[in-house]
Formats: C-alpha cells, structure tokens, sequence
C-alpha cells in the first residue's frame, strides 16, 4: 500500500472542516472552532494511521479512537462520515431528535465507545481500553484526542500514572494545544514545554509538534507507535477555529456556529479554496488482520457454585462480595476486578490472589479506576471496580457518564453506612444509594447476609448494564439458606402473619433490626410483615403494595443511609399512587464516631426506632 | 526568643508518639502507623515553625494547619494537645461516642477548619486558606500534611496546579513520604525525584529530606518561608511505625492498633527510652501579632436591591443569579466568587468584571473548585463557585466533606435537566438534586424566573451552611413581583380555587408546565392547585400537606431531573404519613439530543405529561 498523500490528507482536513461549519450552523448550535483546530489530527489519525473498518466499528481488532474533548462532535462524525461509515449528508442531522449525531457523543452510535462531553474523562476510558487490548492479546492501538483545556482535570493526571504504571505503549494521546477554553485562555496557554514537562514527569514520552503541519503529525504518530515500555503524548499546537477567518483567533467563538447567509458563504469559500488539486491516489484505511470474537457472557448466576455457608454463621457481606468475585472470576476471563488500595477491605485482593493477571490497582484514585472500568467493558470485559463506598463518590461524575453510555460494569462499594462505626463520616457511605439510584438504568443491590451477597453478586454479571452492590463492613449472621434464589426487583419475606400491623422494609444491617424489633413487639402479640429489599433498584414494586394492603397501609423503611435518595425514597415511590402512610426511619443529621450499635441507635435505625416507629403508625 | 531546641522537638515527637499508640490502642481502632512516621514534622512544625494561640485556634491571624491524610487524626490531637488546647489525657477518649477527638478529623473540634479523611482533599483546602490570607491581607502561612498514597488522586493535582498559578508562596506542603499505602506500596515508593519532577513540573518548589530529622525538616520549612511567588512541596523520607519496632518498616498494620498488654508495654518501653535528657528550654509557641476580626455577616437578603424585572420579561435564571451575585459582593466584600471556566455560561462573569480580586478562576477542575471554596469558607469568606450542574458532580466527594464540615458555601450549578435541549445528556444535570439533597444539613433551591432567583441568591448568602441553588439554561418569563418574598422551607400557591381536583408541585422550568397545564384544564371546567416549591429543601411540609388535604389526596410532582432523589422524593416524604396518592413525573431513561419543548415532552414533563396525569388521578 503506497504511503498516504500529504494533499489528499489536507483535502480531507479541509473536508471534515467544511462538515463541521455547515453541520453546525444547520443545527443552530455546537462548536465548530474547536473542530476546526482538530481537523489535521482527525484526518491524519483516520486516514493514515488507524486500522479499522468502517462498516464494523465495534470489530474487536480494530484500533479504537476516543474523543475525549467531546464537544469536537461534529468532527468526529464528518470523520466517520468520510471515512464511509454513512452518508456524508447525514451530518447535517446533527443535534436533530431523530438522529443519533448528538450534541456531544454517545454510543448509541456504533463507532463510539464511551459517552464523551464531561471533560477530562476520555484518557481513563483510554487506559481501559488499552488495557483490554493486553487483555485478549490484541496488538490494536488507542488514540485518544485530548483538549488542553481538559487537561487540568485531575482525572486525566490519575490517568496518566495509571498509564504509565501498567507501561501501557499500545495508548497515544493527542492535545489539541489550541490554548483557548470556553472562557478565557487555557492555564498553559501555547507553552508546549511546560506541558511537556508535566507528561514527562508523569512517566510519558511527550513530544511537541505543529498540529496543523500534517507531515510532522504523521511523525509523530509514528514515533508513539515505535515506542516501547511507556504510552505517548503528542502535544500539538493549533489555532481554534483554524481555517475560517471570522474565527481564527478569535476568543468569543466557543459553543458558537456560524449564523446562514453572509457568514457561512464566506466561510464555505474560504474551506473550498483550500482544497488543493492532487492526482495522488485516495488513502485505503487498512483492516483489521484477523478477527477474535469472545461470544456472549455466560449464565453466571447459573454458573455459579452454591455458597458454603450454614445458617447463623457470622460473616460480612464484603467479605462474601470477595469470594462470589473469585468465583466469577473462574467462570470466565472477561471478569476483572479493580483496586483503588483497598482490596483488603473489600476483599477483592482475593480476586488478585485467584486472577493476578485480571487484577488492576489504581492506588488511591477512583476516578481512573472507574474511568479505566467503563473503557474496558467497552471492549467486552467485565469489570468489578471496588472500593470503601463513599470513595465511589469521588467517581460520580464518571458513574454518571457509564450511566449514559449504558457500560457493562459492577460496582461494589463496602462499608456503607454508621455501621461502621468508629472511623466516622468521613468513611461512611450515607449517599451512595442516592447516587447510584440517581443514574436510571443502573440496577442496585443491597445483601444482608452472606449467601444474598455471592447470589447478588453473581446476578450482577448476569444483569446487563451498570449494578451497584451496596456492601456492609460489620459481620452479619447467614439467614438465607445456600439455595435461595434471589431476582433483580425481587424481595423477600422474613415475617409475615395473619394480623400483621404494620409492614417493615428494611435492607443490609437494618434487616437484623427489623428481626429484632419482630421479636420484641411478637412477645407483646403485636406481629409485623418484615421485608428485605436486597433489590433497591429496581423495587419489588408489586410484592410491597401487597405487603402494604395486606398492613393496612401502614409501612416503616429503615435504612443506614441517609433519609434523602435511598430505600424510603424508593418504597414511597413503589406505594406512591396507593394512599399508604409510609414512616421512614434513617440518618437525619452528620453522623459521629462510635461504636455500630451506638450510632444506629443514635441514628434512629435501631430495633428500637422500628418498633416506636410501628406503635406511633398504629396510633 | 531562643531557637528552639532539637532535643527539645525529639522529646515532643516521642510524646507524640506514645500519645498516638496508647489513644489508638485504648480505642481499639485507628492507625497509629501513619502517625508515627509523620511525628517528627509536626512536632517541628506546631513547636518550632507555626505562630498560633492553643487556647484561640481559630485567631483569624493564625497559621494553619490541615492534616490531608485524615487517619493521622491521634497525632493532630496529640500536638493540639501537647500544645496545651486540652488536656493530654484527654486524648484517650478518642473515637468513642461522647468525644469530638473522632476517629477522622472533623470541625466538631475547634482547631480542624475542614474534615479530612476522604483523602487527597486536603491541599485545595489548603490553597483556599491560603487564599483567604491574601483576601485578609495577612500574613499568615498554610501547612498541609499530606499522605504520599493520596497524592494518586487527581484533586491533590487540581489544587497544585491552581496554588502555583495563584503564587501561593505561603503555602507550604510536607508529603510523609512512608511508601506504604492501605494494602500495599505507593506508587512512587520511596522515589523522592521521581515525586519532586511532579511538583517541579506543576509549577513548585520542592526539596527532598529525611523526615526524620528535626533540623531537615527545619532547614526545609524555613526555606518554604523564604521562597517567593511559588508553593515549596517538601517531600519527607519516614517510615511508617517509626520508633515502635513492631510497627517500622511492617507492611500489614495499616489501620490497626497495638493489643493492650505485652505488645503496648514493649511500645511504650521503646518510645520511653527515646526521651532524652535535655536543659534546652521548652519551646514556645509564637502567638499571631495582630487581630483583625471581620465581625458577623450582614442581613444580605434585607440588604439587596429590589430586582429589576417586569412581569413578563424573559430572563434565564442563570442570568439572574450573575447580577445578584455583583449585587451581594458589593453589601460584603467576604463574598468571593469561584469559576470552573464557564463564567460565561453561569453569569458568574459579572462578577468578575465587578469584583475581579474576588473572583477566582479554577480552570476546568471542579475538585479544587470546590475545595478551595471550602477553603476560603473555613476560614470567613463567603464563597460561591458555580458551574454547570452536572460537572459540580464532579466534586461531589468534596461536598460530601463539606456537608461533614458544615461549611458556609453557596454552590451554584446552571444548565439543570433535559431543558438544556440539544447538547445532551453529558451537559444536562438530572441528578444534581440527588447529591445535593443528600447532604443532611444543605438547603436547596430552584427558582424559577428572574425575580426568585435573585431573591433565593440573597437568601442563600444569609443562610448557614452549605447552600445549592439550581438553576435553568433557557429564559422564562418573570412571574413574581419585585417585591415577592421567599422563605426557606417556603413554596408559593401559584393557582388554587375551591374545587381542584390535584395539587402539582412543580419547580424551575416545570412551573410554565405546570401553569400551562392549568390553563387547558381551566378550559375544561377542571382546576388544579398549583405550588412552585422554590425550596426543595427543607420543602414546605405544611404547606403541602394542606394543599394535598384541599385538593383530595391527589398530588401530581413534576421536575426536570431524573425520577429519584429530586422533588418527587422530598414531597413523597413530606407527605409520607398522610396516605395522599403522589404521582411522580421525571425523566426516567437517559435522554439525548433535541429542542427543549421536544425533550420536556418526550421525557414526559410537559404540561401534556401533567394533565394526563392528573386525568390519571381522577379516574
């Protein structure tokens, strides 16, 4: 294959330039300049560089591209356009309701693998995707474009370490250096050195160049790829808006299109001029070599060997997270488990002893674990990234974005709650529920006991898309029974009698409460419905209305989260349109250090805030 | 005043480290290790190198300390304690349920400004205390412990990246370099170089020493004092345990105590033996030279102008939020504005141009955003950093710690909900209430035109404690009368009459849905009440709950934000023992791209979405 032409690369720039000012200014908003400045990197990458095939973006083989600077949208598909993934004339549906050319990327279209447009998240998903590559033994490369803007999230530095921890010379990054941000100029403005130092001192090799001089481009691509042992960063210096004379330079262009008429007339003439006559041939992308395709996950809830725990045994859910986690792990190769220096708590280090090769550690960094997560089930792994639950909120905001991009991954976050005890709030996850019940397609379990904890576990690998498994630091006697099937959305019924006054929902610790409360008011002869809602999302939603009836409409939740966003929220939810009268016990106020059965009495989550709880319903 | 002594220190530091063991080990819990490697610099730094007063730690002119690596809580309170701010043997109440010396640091003590122990969170505190110096015009310095594990996090390069472009030269970071994390190594080992080109490269000066040596580590100190126009980084050797053999150099104690008994009294014959004999005389700690009290904050909300809307007029909230935000610098100038490069986008831009010394920019990195604020917050000022919603996410593990911390600040996040229309879900808040709410002590706000938001920017300032307001992208039309008040806990009857047949509660863009829903149902013969619940939280129980009374039970919520975690949870549970029927409306799947009035109606929010169901209730 003939080494492609400089001309038709410009030519193709000057295309992918012309896409994205019309398409921009037919949809009335977007960000052409920041495409603008882009175009040299995107035609070069695409039609120089990268193996893929356009008619079979997600080919597992195929070099990936991710467009961390997401607001670049409409290059990206002018790209994918050219490049004959579909018909040119389709981008100017850009940003239309019944086209998937969103404002920003999603994976509702096949060549995008993660959701892009909250800054400073596409080097992680990077990282994960290149790791994958490792992973199934692939030689595909990772091109990730970054905007310099973006560069000071602290996001992309965890990134970065973490790609130059696992040495990861199968990822290069693009800045795109063009020194202007939404507002202002950029903290670095066009000192590439400076920029420099940091990806150098950060374990990059980092080189700077012209990004508008596609030769140097070209190059540059080539040196990242002959490099060994460390992943490469090529920081290009560019103009925004490069191209057009109303924009070039210009700073109070950002997120503006071009107004029709005079504006974009002059602007299409100006891109038309630029085209340069060449009788050089087309450049031919190459395919992808072979194709290795992993079939579809099993059946692991199926797969899994039943718990080996006897009734009354005292274990901690997190500890039986670790053990189900082996477990997958021996069911199939694609399950994989992340570390952000807790594994010793969440007892993923067990999955690390099982599966070394599976076992990825983000030191104390959650956002690149999250973020290297949702790039690897991008690519067809599994991912559990683990970690105390309250340090899962440092990654909301990527959890948000794996909910837009609907990924495949299993979070897990232990020691949720006051139960924990001394270590105080800062520890405690009082939140996590309404965080991960905030994304809306994610499912959320919540096990009291061992046995529920590897049965959840497990149905987090069979149940597709993002699963939260809320997991508990104290130990908790076993009550299921080794065999016992659990469902998403399902419940289970602990106690339940003929004159029941009340139903009493409750999940994790706060079960135990439940049973114990159901003890005391039973002596009394006052009987209660208890219900454990392993599922929190989604809600057993008809098993709760029937509780409720059969209560005379009378239902407590208790739970050791905090009152806003957690198992109330959603049990009023299930009963809204019922009438019911709906009490919810959970923590009101910042907690404090003390001892677990301190605090859930303090807290009002105790068997004996359940039963005052059920004596003032029934008053 | 004599220098002070390095036996003298030695001796402090091994007093702190028997403080540290016997508290950890009479608690049963905490994590003595990392408090003996980090004695030695505390000692120097409280006894030989700050100038505050024990018995007035918050002295406005006091230099600061924060200890970022949170579980080294026992020393902080083993130095406050040597230091004469308690009683010593007071710190043998560590972690239990009547002590504030709680198990991680929190402001419940007086000398702790921000909670720590969500690590890496710490030096953007630190660069907004030191901040707050220059806004004071004092002269005091900033110190911050930090933990070499936390510095993975990608905060801790937010925050160093903002103090060398602020020339932070009085603020001064040790790292204890002990190169052991929770479950394993560093990532840097005891790497110093590798470490000093990291700050070196973000813009610091940075110096290598022995931590263990008390004239290093005041040779070091005494070169950050000297520095000017960057932040020192001082990056310290110890050894995790130091000084107790059953600890040094051992890799499985990470948070745990020493067993009453043979292994305490071996600890404690150790440290006793490294007391050595010394005349020098005692160090004394310098007290602050001056005292400027900035007094109590003015009644911002009786202060400010009457706002400047007619009826009608189209103004988006976001836009009245900047002009309040000029109106409140200029009645106090404690109040600071914060920008994560969308000043633009948020109108925090007027600001700036009216306060530019008042107005920090934090580039696109929320975490230091955030973090700096709760900074600059702890410390008298009264900060607003604002973004768009859905990237203050992004922060949303530093507003967790500052709800812990109680601290005063004003966030502000824009571009709320699907109302955004066509840049798409990844800049599109639909879960900003989720995580705001779910900070106990945070009030919330949602104003929906002009006038209101003013009027709740105002109320925000003279309201304690954390503060959210959300507002929208698109104009609305001003429905209130300048003169309007609002209250927290407030909602306003916005339509009513004597036979409605359901109460909606609306808020922000849904009220025109609301109100326009009205109108067709009004045509109809049929009337329905309609609240804006401006306050989402606290959410006006009683007001609700009288609505829900008058109009049969029957409560329809609708809100621009996903379906849980918003206003249908808080008025679910307002309502929740009064057995109404609450109908929720919301976005229940991930959106995409389109017009406003196309995604308000395809996501089922639109006044068509509320007569439907208020047909629904009735049936």
């Amino acid at each position: 294959m003939p080494a492609p032409s400089v001309d038709r690369l410009r030519n193709i720039a000057t295309q992918l330039r012309i896409d994205s000012v019309r398409s921009t200014t037919e949809a009335g908003s977007g960000h052409p300049t920041t495409c603008l400045s882009a175009a040299d990197i995107v035609a070069a990458l695409f039609f120089a560089e990268m193996r893929f095939d356009p008619a079979d973006p997600q080919h597992p083989e195929a070099d990936r591209f991710v467009l961390s600077k997401g607001h670049g949208a409409p290059l990206l598909y002018a790209a994918w356009a050219a490049a004959g993934a579909f018909p040119r004339e389709a981008v100017m549906d850009l940003r239309k309701i019944g086209s998937d050319l969103e404002g920003h990327p999603t994976p509702r279209l096949p060549f995008v693998d993660v959701a892009t447009g909250s800054l400073g998240q596409g080097l992680a998903a990077g990282v994960g995707i290149a790791l994958n590559a490792r992973r199934i033994g692939s030689e595909y490369r990772t091109y990730v474009l970054v905007g310099d803007g973006e560069s000071a999230e602290g996001a992309v530095w965890e990134a970065a370490q973490i790609a130059a921890f696992q040495q990861l010379d199968n990822l290069c990054g693009i800045t795109d250096v063009n020194a202007l941000g939404q507002s202002g100029g950029t903290l670095f403005g066009r000192d590439l050195e400076a920029l420099a130092r940091r990806w150098r001192a950060f374990g990059w090799h980092a080189v700077a160049i012209d990004g508008h001089d596609i030769a140097a481009i070209l190059q540059a691509l080539a040196e990242a790829r002959a490099m060994s042992g460390r992943p490469t960063m090529i920081l290009a210096r560019t103009f925004k808006g490069r191209g057009v004379s109303l924009f070039e330079g210009a700073d109070n262009w950002h997120g503006k299109p071009l107004k029709k008429g005079a504006d974009l007339d002059r602007a299409m003439a100006e891109l038309d001029a630029q085209i340069v006559a060449t009788d050089d041939p087309a450049p031919v992308i190459p395919k992808p070599a072979r194709r290795h395709d992993e079939g579809p996950l099993p059946d692991f809830a199926a797969a899994m060997p039943a718990p080996a725990y006897r009734k009354g045994d005292a274990v901690a859910t997190r500890e039986a997270y670790g053990t189900a986690l082996v477990a997958l792990g021996a069911i199939d190769a694609r399950v994989v488990a992340l570390d952000a220096d807790v594994k010793n708590s969440t007892f993923s280090d067990r999955f690390e002893r099982a599966h070394p090769d599976r076992f990825y550690q983000s030191f104390i960094a959650e956002q690149v674990m999250v973020g290297s997560a949702m790039g690897l089930a991008s690519r067809g792994a599994l991912p559990f990234p683990s970690s105390f639950a309250c340090f899962l909120e440092r990654a909301s905001d990527f959890i948000r974005m794996a909910g837009i991009s609907n990924l495949n991954i299993k979070l897990a976050g232990s020691h949720a709650g006051v139960s924990i005890g001394e270590d105080g709030p800062s520890q405690m996850a009082l939140e996590d529920l309404a965080m991960m019940r905030a994304v809306p397609n994610a499912t959320v379990f919540y096990p009291c006991d061992a046995v529920s904890a590897e049965r959840l576990t497990a149905l987090a690998a069979s149940t597709p898309g993002p699963v939260y498994l809320r997991m508990s630091r104290p130990k908790t006697p076993v009550i299921y029974d080794a065999g016992e099937r659990f469902e998403v959305g399902g419940s289970k019924t602990l106690r339940a009698g003929d004159a029941d006054v009340a139903t009493v929902v409750a999940a994790g610790v706060t079960v135990f409460e439940a049973l114990a409360a159901h003890a005391s008011l039973s002596a009394e002869g006052i009987g209660i419905r208890v219900i454990d809602a392993y599922s929190i999302q989604p809600i057993d939603r008809d098993g709760l209305i029937a509780a409720a009836r059969a209560t005379g409409l009378r239902v407590v939740t208790v739970e050791d989260h905090y009152a806003n966003g957690g198992l109330g929220d959603a049990v009023s939810e299930a009963l809204g349109s019922l009438g019911a009268r709906v009490h919810r016990l959970a923590v009101r106020e910042i907690p404090r250090s003390g001892t677990p059965a301190e605090l859930l009495d303090r807290y009002g989550i105790s068997a004996r805030a359940i039963i005052d709880a059920v004596r003032r319903l029934r008053a």
